[in-house]
């Protein structure tokens, strides 16, 4: 069918060319002879004065024009022809959009698929293991859902076209669709998770697993609980899924919001800063302290001697002990805010250390988490060493400014913390519904993997067929049909070509390339036996077997093999 | 901390209350005394005119408002302090919109998601069985890529806000996307699925599972093969699907676009009407013949004379028989499309025959489907009987005309069928690659396994735990952590409460309401033991168990329960 198609597509383009060729001498003959050509390009030129030239014409000339045009004509129309031939879906012969996906998108092809599911089904089964359920909510909101909760991020946030009805907003994580979720059905307490892709309008560094639609897998506990309980068990979850997925060395570190706005306070930060400081120091992972503090000084308009001082906390990170140092500290002890959270980082790190989590947690001052609504508990989860540099060595010559910051933080591959007040801003009354939760950042995990791949060099399967019947000689295809309905209709993942005489050496060769274990060959010699071939495509074995043991000696090879 | 917030609302809201008793007490008199009060409503009262009747005040009165001033502005400060006490996410008192999710669209809960995930499961078990490979593409595509792939139903393309950069629209099925990215990649030869949320700005029938975000299950077979084995192929997935999910007695109608277009040649219809003609067959699963061919000769201008061939045959429905009598009628054999469509449709029942399914097909020549970029085959899933009405019977009553076409159309549960220019659109140089695919209506699935699970009155469970840990009396939640490490590392699905003290009674009625198979009771005179009590919580039998025998012995447990 395609071969036609094809076909006629090239006596188009013949045809396309002889049209243009004849419409182009047309022109050359108008353009040496200005005065003529009664189709010359009237640009500019008014109606009127148009009919004046033509009429000035000789009638030898127009004769021979009338002649060129109806010769136009009759090829224009082959062309038309042609182009319906192809029926009613006959595409643009020049495609005017370069065929690409979105920016800061992707497509997954099967490799990639594989890998995906791999991973996401590990995290799950951690999920699962700690009594997670799985909701699921809208790709877009209503706008008014996310307004307001994502502070200075809230420019990257896509909207919907006004269609006409609702203003609608993609979404931008899957914690205020959690929070708007529980709110609206008066949940009070769940432990859920929720894989799906959020959407963000940033700048993409896809290389590094940054991208504008990408994969969040969260799990969130909801609920009026005892302190840091539930939270000390998002930490232990970050841990079993990094663990399970071995990317490498990793660190969790811990912070509290109260502690930061505490030492805020201490250090002479106004209160209504507390927010805009806080995204200050956020980028201390992507930004050296020198920048940091100069954004805090010259645009946030911070006193200096105040941005010192916060300057000697950040670049502390230790355990418990850096925790009393702290509770004994002149400035903070002073100020309730900081006292708390200090209390409650000291609990934190004794429920942490009863997981066995001692070694793989680090409470770090400098950690800030960009968005607005946490409340109590911060955490990361970040890669440590060669695997966090993974991503694009290439690029890192050429931009200079960017990638210091760029390979820091392809280190991050999990964070979240606690949000009490969330819920609340979404129920008429106020209610609030404490939460906690962690946020896996797939997309880099997927990126280092597919980078660890790729060095590699081996291919992943990515079907599953565990048997191919292939013909071993002309006219069995219908006998190919039956085989293989048996084998499906006994639940064994089976396909053949979809050529009625396909070579055998081509088959086979699809086995090879494919990793599919077993062939049935069919042959008349052995079919009238009631026999076919079964060959193991690694060792090349070949054995003779009932048609009708068929599925039960496919299962049997598929076992021990 | 959320009854410390509660109390915080609820003095604000008093609070609130008293300045506008005393803002309204100001305004009121300033109402009776129209020519004093300083702050009067100054609207269209020129500055000029009100430091004039300011100017005429008596002292007295003047230091009376001073006070009232005062005393709002103390109140303000005060309700601005208790505000600031919520912190900076501080929640509007009044939620200003509906809390809902956008129209047409739903939240699934866990058990929803319990469903949902069974469903697609089986549904990828069958896809894998015939050598399905996954994919994935972004949820929105440049606008481009849609543009003139639906006919009618472009409008429906739900598209994004223009935030500078490129323009995009939500993809509307997955088969434009899948041609995009096999042209984009030059890929020629494909076998793959793709299970992901589509967006139609359709008006949407939610009781009978069709939203405006939903998801389809795709299985598409892309190469240039042999005719109508890929096909045949994908009618036997459906079938396989259906009779996996088990969800009631269905048939499989096909037909072929180039018998519906012979024969619309043969009745008379003109070559540029057979889309737009074969749209309105389309519509006879949904409204009676009478309403088609009323929309053909009035809206669409056809002949009535041809307007009756055409209902001459669609209403023949039949197998092999049904070809062979209409090879051999007049009108058809002289149109070169019908014969190959009849062919077609010949070879297609013969490899379905050979996979068993005579019963579950029938070609039916009213089979239309609705969009244009279908080239051969084509075909339908439909329930019969009882469970295709399945949805709302309430609304029944109410809406006569719209009910009909509803209950119709809530039977068609998959579809599908050849395309094989659609690739070509997107080649700049015009390369077909043929495809043929189907669709599952998985959301449609999903409503009518819904309704009979409610019906069932059965409570799917929506977690895996396996065991929880409980505490027989205070201060043990320290001891209830490690145990839980200890299970976690040993992959067993646990969970605990998490308040320092539950109850046990409390803790017990947790398990029973979540099926939770196992109780490891912790209490202090077993522990003294190296012991921990294990309970079966539907026999409510305890043993006591070893501490370091409790993941093996949890796990022997399960087994055999």
């Amino acid at each position: 069918m395609s071969d036609t198609r094809e076909q006629i597509l090239d006596q188009i383009k013949v045809q396309g060319d002889l049209v243009r060729q004849l419409k182009a001498a047309k022109e050359s003959k108008e353009k040496t002879a200005p005065s003529g050509g009664g189709r010359a390009s009237s640009a500019g030129v008014p109606a009127l004065e148009q009919q004046k030239q033509h009429q000035k014409q000789q009638p030898e000339q127009q004769q021979q024009e009338q002649e060129q045009l109806h010769q136009i004509d009759e090829e224009v129309a082959r062309l038309l022809a042609l182009k319906a031939k192809l029926g009613g879906d006959a595409p643009p012969t020049n495609q005017k959009f370069t065929l690409k996906t979105p920016k800061g998108t992707r497509d997954y092809g099967p490799q990639q698929m594989m890998l995906r599911q791999g991973v996401l089904d590990k995290i799950v089964q951690v999920f699962k293991r700690h009594g997670g359920e799985a909701i699921d909510t809208p790709v877009f909101e209503l706008k008014e859902v996310l307004t307001g909760k994502y502070g200075e991020d809230s420019k990257l946030i896509y909207d919907l076209k006004d269609q006409g009805g609702e203003i609608l907003s993609m979404r931008y994580d899957l914690t205020v669709p959690l929070a708007r979720y529980l709110a609206m059905n008066k949940i009070s307490s769940i432990k859920r998770y929720h894989i799906a892709k959020v959407y963000r309008r940033d700048n993409p560094a896809m290389t590094k697993g940054r991208y504008r639609e990408f994969y969040q897998c969260d799990f969130d506990i909801a609920g009026t609980y005892d302190p840091m309980l539930a939270d000390a068990e998002c930490v232990k979850i970050v841990v079993e899924i990094l663990d399970t997925l071995d990317i490498g060395d990793f660190v969790i570190k811990l912070n509290h919001r109260q502690l930061l706005d505490g030492m805020f306070q201490a250090c002479g930060v106004p209160a209504d800063s507390f927010r805009t400081i806080c995204s200050a120091v956020d980028k201390l992972d992507k930004s050296p302290w020198a920048d940091v503090r100069k954004e805090m000084v010259e645009e946030k308009g911070l006193d200096e001697a105040a941005a010192d001082r916060i300057g000697e906390y950040v670049r502390l990170s230790g355990g418990s002990e850096l925790v009393e140092q702290l509770l004994s500290d002149a400035q903070l002890k002073a100020v309730p805010n900081a006292v708390k959270g200090l209390e409650g980082m000291q609990l934190l790190l004794k429920y942490c250390s009863l997981f066995g989590l001692d070694k793989r947690v680090r409470f770090d001052l400098s950690l800030a988490r960009g968005l607005d609504y946490y409340t109590g508990v911060i955490y990361e989860g970040v890669l440590q060493g060669e695997s966090a540099a993974v991503g694009s060595p290439v690029k890192t010559s050429q931009q200079n400014g960017e990638q210091a910051s760029e390979q820091a933080t392809v280190g991050s591959v999990a964070g979240g913390g606690r949000y009490d007040n969330l819920v609340g801003m979404f129920d008429p009354r106020g209610k609030a519904v404490p939460c906690v939760g962690v946020s896996i950042g797939v997309e880099r995990i997927f990126s280092v993997l597919e980078a660890r791949a790729a060095a590699s060099g081996l291919k992943l399967r990515t079907s599953d067929v565990e048997a191919y019947v292939a013909s071993a000689h002309k006219g069995l295809h219908e006998q190919r049909l039956k085989v293989l309905n048996q084998l499906w209709d006994a639940g064994i993942k089976a396909e053949h070509s979809y050529k009625l005489n396909p070579k055998l050496l081509v088959q086979l060769q699809h086995c090879e390339e494919h990793q599919i274990p077993l062939v049935v060959v069919l042959g008349d010699a052995e079919l009238a036996q009631g026999l076919v071939k079964l060959r193991e495509v690694t060792t090349r074995q070949e054995t003779n077997v009932k048609l009708e043991e068929l599925p039960a000696e496919i299962r049997r090879r598929l076992q021990t093999a």
